[in-house]
């Protein structure tokens, strides 16, 4: 069953998205004041993208932003970010970063809290099973994507 | 005049383009055995992108490469990168970062550092100058581009 958290399953639908395209199924969404201001998925596979990750591609989607309102945004993800996507989310100065989970890969957590940043970590069944599916079937893209970390 | 650095010269010369174009002055080009394998600067104001640094838009113009290429690799920039573009140079790995100048912005050196890749900073007046010109004109884009920092 989809996540309990609305904009988790929001993410995760972004995943699905991604899935669906033949792309890496990670997904996210930022969210302030409780309305959803940007969302995105990896786009690696679909446009030959190294740096629209998830969360990338939902940062740039949402547009230019007065650095205000990152201050009070969350950035939900379906998976825990790497270096790049923990490093924008600390550029940016978002308040919290929500994770669908930290299974299949796990780099920036402590980064994140070193920065400031709230990290909440959902530890959820469907958005784990989504990517190890694509990793079963795809791993050279997986391995490419995350560096060979 | 220019950096001695041929190299470094090459990141200056794509930041002069991005202000050419009316944008932020600050450039890239991604270097591995001698030989220039992407190049990038800055598009905020030119296409609206909040990811799409100096650094970042030349890692994305390098396309998709394998994880050891990166490894192998020295990313030029004419100024010390931030948090977001230090993670991506941490993501892929490259082995050494040069940086035109820090006296403007410096945010994640010891990041690199602790990450093994080498950093080295040139101090380079024609970076620094190039910069500074532009935000003494538009001091709100270029905190904007630092998110507030």
């Amino acid at each position: 069953m989809p996540p309990k958290d609305v904009f988790l399953a929001e993410a995760l639908a972004e995943a699905a998205k991604g899935r669906d395209e033949g792309g890496i199924p990670i997904g996210s969404v930022l969210v302030r004041g409780g309305v959803i201001i940007g969302r995105g998925h990896n786009r690696r596979v679909q446009d030959g993208s190294v740096i629209h990750h998830a969360e990338m591609n939902c940062l740039e989607n949402a547009g230019r932003l007065a650095p205000g309102i990152y201050r009070e945004a969350t950035l939900y993800t379906t998976l825990s970010p790497c270096s790049m996507c923990a490093g924008a989310a600390a550029l940016f100065g978002v308040k919290k970063v929500v994770i669908g989970e930290n299974r299949t890969f796990e780099m920036s957590e402590d980064f994140l809290r070193s920065k400031g940043i709230e990290v909440e970590v959902a530890d959820d069944a469907e958005c784990y099973k989504i990517l190890q599916d694509f990793i079963k079937d795809h791993p050279e893209v997986w391995d490419e994507d995350i560096g060979g970390h």
